[in-house]
């Protein structure tokens, strides 16, 4: 059996009586249930057994990859499911109540009730599903140190490549290029290169503007890798930087690495973000609107948040971007990403690209 | 107002009575009625008047786009929808049955509560734009056009590109990567190339497989453009082929051509599908088992179906592939796809690329 259904029957399964089973229809956390990718299929997880359920257009690959989970190939799922639960001696079964939609809990609802099998719509199973996602496995944070290596590499291949006259899109486009050539099954996110003025749209989209000199060109990034989302930002300088431009860039790295200096568990994630945003405040008020960061792991925003509100005490095994930025409408913008992965006695920063100011 | 809110007002919203609004949320369908593509808002279309609600990131841009529809900038989503419905009288909102999640409706039952404003969770609304989306507009049409030219040309491009010694995934990201660079925002879905042996598995990912003279390579892609997704699949032969696959290319391009012959309106789409598995299954029994084609549009796969059991039917102004293969394990595949718009009086295929069998 997967180490994740494994801990969620232990922590969540267990707890729920003798006829309890776990439906998990969507594909991020049937993913992190079995590692395997598809576009359909669902693991049921009663007390007795683990089953992945997939049609003939996965089953083949789904055995070599799924282990401990019985491979069950499909024609109708709902009508397996119902079967494999009378089988069980399932009376409930808890899904998932925020990422079904009404028509798919409509649809087992349905198909249920002639067994007398009772849905579970409340958010139980989303919460356990996320308190374990939280805390990543040693083997989990190997792939997302896998897929930063190539977001890493993407960054050192871009400093050549970024000059005076290219456009913010075909910047965005090679570095995409560059990490799905090195294997990168795809992006994390859609890219975010913005430069000069357009740097303070903190969620700017690559446009067709050409980079000048005295440009910021800031570059959110990351690969997609074994299904695990790297996410990284840096910004570099095109020909100079006015000294306006430096003293931001230097306030912005020092809050960053003042909060990774103040990662450590037991902390409240409010309190690193505050760290980073005292800072900034100090200086630039009003100038960093938004969080300082967010776990990462099988989908590119996670719990928890380094954000204002956000009382979740930090534990060794997140995994989590610590991301300050300065946006002045007008003039420039900047920020500076990295991830750090939270141990036992602090933290690491798994982001290996350099950040002092680099001026191309 | 947009063409497709005014179209879902008359068709739909006018005959749910003076006190019913319709609330639109999916990114899909969001996409559809307004133009605008984001990953966070609402439509909400009332009696008196169509709103287009969304969060400070895309509220300016949104403006730019969307014409007809009053754009608000929303901190607290759920509030404000309850606010406008109030004040135009609404009692009945219509909702998404078959995208909602059970949260998003638990979370709107209970905002608008306060307002004694009923939610309805029936699947009406979702069959309403369903239909609506089946028959493109010219817009729409033209959209698909341009997402095919580049698709097409992509196609050109490869041409030049495929050898033996190629393996089927530098033949994936060349593809992409062109598209990419012609303007394509994206891909239509995952590329499928295969070849030789692999070209059996008619859903499969691009690997590692070194190309082979002898081998067919099936090729099922698409650019994404404006929101609109092409779809193709063309078949090359490298080096040389067999009698086998000279006869079985053959057949599939008769099937093909026969089925987009039989396409006009007011026929039933099952007959389109049986027109070329029948002239498949004359020599080659089993070797075709999925469906003749889908609709395309903001989605990859839409209504109508060429299918076994799909009675709808045909229409002017519909998009549907028509992609018949062959799949014979253990030896080899191929598959040949192209989009057709259905006219008054039959249809016009909007594929250019040329279907003779190619050895390259």
């Amino acid at each position: 059996m997967s180490t994740a259904i494994a801990r969620l029957k232990e922590e969540f399964l267990r707890k729920q009586g003798e006829d309890a089973a776990v439906l998990v229809t969507s594909p991020e956390n049937r993913f992190y249930l079995t590692g395997f990718l598809s576009s359909a299929g669902a693991v049921l997880v009663t007390p007795k057994k683990a089953y992945f359920l997939t049609d003939f257009r996965y089953a083949e690959a789904a055995r070599r990859v799924v282990s401990g989970s019985e491979v069950v190939c499909i024609k109708k799922m709902n009508d397996t499911l119902r079967e494999l639960m009378e089988q069980d001696g399932v009376r409930r079964v808890f899904v998932e109540f925020e990422r079904l939609t009404l028509k798919q809990a409509h649809d087992f609802e349905e198909a249920f009730a002639k067994s007398g099998i009772q849905v579970e719509k409340g958010g139980a199973l989303d919460g356990a599903l996320q308190e374990l996602r939280t805390i990543k496995t040693p083997e989990e944070i190997q792939k997302l140190r896998e897929a930063q290596k190539i977001t890493d590499d993407a960054f050192t291949h871009i400093l050549d490549y970024i000059r005076a006259g290219r456009t913010e899109r075909e910047v965005a486009l090679e570095l995409e290029f560059f990490m799905r050539r090195q294997g990168a099954e795809g992006v994390s996110f859609d890219f975010i290169v913005v430069s000069g003025k357009n740097g303070s749209l903190c969620h700017g989209v690559p446009s067709d503007k050409v980079i000048e000199d005295g440009d910021f060109v800031t570059m959110d990034t990351g690969a997609l890798l074994h299904g695990y989302h790297a996410d990284m930002t840096r910004t570099v300088a095109v020909g100079h930087v006015s000294d306006e431009q430096r003293h931001a860039y230097d306030l912005v790295l020092r809050s960053q690495l003042a909060a990774i200096d103040a990662v450590k568990p037991g902390v409240p994630c409010e309190d690193i973000d505050k760290v980073a945003r005292d800072i900034l405040e100090a200086e630039y008020k009003g100038a960093f609107e938004h969080s300082l960061g967010h776990g990462v792991g099988v989908e590119i925003h996670e719990w928890p948040r380094f954000a204002m509100g956000c009382k979740t005490l930090t534990q060794p095994g997140m995994v989590v971007s610590v991301e300050p930025g300065i946006y002045l409408e007008g003039k420039f913008g900047l920020r500076i990403e990295d991830l750090v992965v939270i141990t036992e006695d602090g933290c690491e920063d798994i982001t290996q690209s350099r950040k002092d100011l680099i001026i191309l």
